[in-house]
């Protein structure tokens, strides 16, 4: 469940897939077409004042900046809590690596503030088959990652209470497996090929893998938590990567007797390089892991967070400096949690013609507010024992999930 | 796991897969040509003679009489086997249909002898998910079918020490999910379409079902019975329309590290209304059926299975019958055992420029030889309790299986 580098970037068509995102000609992002081309919505502001009255708390930093910006029948799901009817929340990851980066974990801090502000259960999916198929990891490895992976998101804060995490290799049989084949039937090759892109050569491994993250998507394939509940309806946190797998899956629900998943869709974590770069794990440079050390954060950020600081003092003075691809002003939008604070830097650094504060500064403020998150993760992380990972994965039923 | 009747007869070339069976023309299956198509081995006198030997009892009647005619490195797993090595057996059923006939028993009877025989294991899939996706099933109703169809293979009178039967409804997941993405992971989507005919409008269900079938190949997929043993070899018995799956699982397991499986291979039982007929699930009097009624048998019998008699008495005693396209003898050289009378009936109706024995002598015989086999069956399968069922199909290990 992460993007992936693809090919044909330059003059090429913006592609956005859940293992290709690249930029019309080495550009950025178009989200406005990225909705329009998927068909989701975009989250306004009403909507946010909707959820921050429905849970009478604030809501979360990601919402309230717009890093999850688009969203498929939200107003549904909230017209039914409204109406006292529960929900569960579905997410997930593909264990490809030992570290994660920044990005990894916004899926999981947002869901967790999902979780305690509406009070609802939560299913994780680690994907170990797909990786296991797509990066040629070994099934032991994919099982070894899928666990490491696992204390990562529990380092979260995830409540135990109410979230199920599992594996595939583990898990899928029985209900579950039951749900790929009735989503297996109505998808005929030539779909997955319009939606993913698979070609001849592609084995078929992949083309069986869009059912496994389809069906976490319907109660009926988690029979120990929502027995009998099959009209419980399922939000779905994301980045906007992984829609056509629910596209796919809200295009299938009804034609099976299932409720459509609705979906929360964040945009994509930037490179420290810039939004036209890419976070590589080929790089290390490019992205801030939960392993780096305080001084790996501070090197990293001085020396490669990309600023939209002018040339010289003087021009920077004059023209202030562009925060559309200033780099540490947007990881600061996504991990500052001070608004008022936010909108002082963003003023002193492009308002007034003045540009006052100089990258520097901004810079020596994110390396403060990350290394204290990655501490914080790093502390909560090595809490977590393997009693808990067996806690959080055990197959079993969650009597207060609800309450 | 049973043929089906495909389109494009007439002018086209013969096609035989899991789905298709159809001839050249209409004419008769070309065995050779198959044999040749497929690169697996006719089974030869010698061989047949090296079972014998082995095996310490007379080859079983499909054996003697070249119905079990192909094959692929049964010569490996008889050296093996006389080397002291064990081996497992791997037979299965599509649960497409309540009723089972007599070209369903085959495998079935003919797998029990080579249980006998070489005192080994055997695992039975169940192919619940296959039927849900092809005939377009539900789910409960494949499973229902599965479970009824168990009675009749149990009814067989396999040893419930050496079988284990499976629904992969019920049993898919852990290693043999494992397994399964190991083999989806090898083959890609053009190499499925080159083997199964698969078209872009087929649905992906079809695409991910090969693995299913590939993986009780390798006794991995099974911890419970062959835990550490990944080296036993397996002896696959089926009809020949099966050989594309095992050709892909042949092709992929040394890439996964596993032994090829063997394979003896059947040819098809012919229709009532002769090998060129097919045996239709719409048309009840092309096939012999396990719940037909002593009357319906020997009504079917007389009326539909198609005679090589000649046309008038006078021109039969003229010419003799012309047994290769005579039904009561191809039924017969499968159900009756004894080999002298078999030959006698033979020698009477085309030697000796003679047909003394009509087509209604020929029938009489079948009538009773089939009621008989029909009968017995029909009180086996009613002995057969559902607590037989879940005790084959209980996943548990079989201490015993190789004594």
């Amino acid at each position: 469940m992460e993007k992936k580098e693809g090919e044909g970037e330059g003059e090429e068509e913006q592609v956005v897939n859940p293992w290709t995102v690249s930029a019309k000609g080495g550009g950025k992002i178009d989200y406005d077409k990225l909705i329009d081309q998927f068909g989701c919505q975009r989250i306004d502001q009403s909507l946010v004042d909707r959820i921050h009255r429905l849970t009478s708390r604030a809501p979360h930093v990601f919402l309230r900046r717009g890093v999850f910006f688009a969203h498929r029948d939200l107003s549904e799901i909230l017209d039914a809590y409204e109406r006292g009817e529960k929900f569960y929340l579905y997410t997930g990851r593909g264990p490809s690596s030992e570290a994660l980066h920044l990005g990894h974990l916004i899926p999981f801090m947002f869901t967790k503030y999902l979780q305690e502000a509406f009070k609802v259960p939560l299913v994780i999916q680690l994907t170990d088959d797909e990786k296991c198929m797509w990066k040629n990891l070994t099934v032991e490895e994919s099982q070894r990652l899928a666990r490491e992976n696992a204390k990562d998101i529990i380092a979260c804060g995830f409540d135990v209470t109410r979230t199920f995490i599992f594996s595939d290799f583990d898990y899928v049989g029985g209900a579950f497996y039951k749900n790929m084949v009735k989503v297996g039937k109505c998808v005929t090759y030539n779909k997955v090929v319009g939606i993913f892109g698979f070609t001849g050569e592609d084995h078929i491994g992949k083309v069986s893998f869009p059912p496994v993250q389809a069906v976490p998507s319907f109660p009926s394939s988690f029979p120990h938590l929502f027995g009998g509940q099959d009209n419980l309806r399922c939000l779905i946190p994301c980045a906007i990567d992984q829609d056509p797998y629910f596209r796919m899956t809200r295009d299938v629900a009804p034609r099976i007797g299932y409720q459509k998943p609705a979906l929360i869709e964040s945009s994509f974590f930037p490179a420290m390089q810039g939004e036209t770069g890419k976070m590589s794990a080929s790089d290390p440079n490019s992205a801030i892991y939960v392993t780096d050390s305080a001084k790996e954060i501070k090197n990293k950020i001085n020396r490669y967070a990309f600023s939209g600081g002018q040339d010289s003092i003087e021009k920077h003075r004059e023209l202030g400096a562009n925060l559309e691809v200033d780099i540490p002003f947007k990881y600061l939008s996504f991990f500052l949690d001070d608004d008022a604070k936010l909108e002082e830097i963003r003023k002193v650094r492009v308002e007034y013609g003045a540009g006052r504060m100089l990258t520097g500064e901004v810079k020596q403020l994110l390396i403060q507010v990350l290394t204290e998150l990655v501490e914080r993760h790093r502390r909560a992380r090595a809490a977590v024992t393997d009693e808990m990972v067996d806690a959080f994965m055990a197959v079993r039923p969650l009597p207060n999930m609800f309450n």
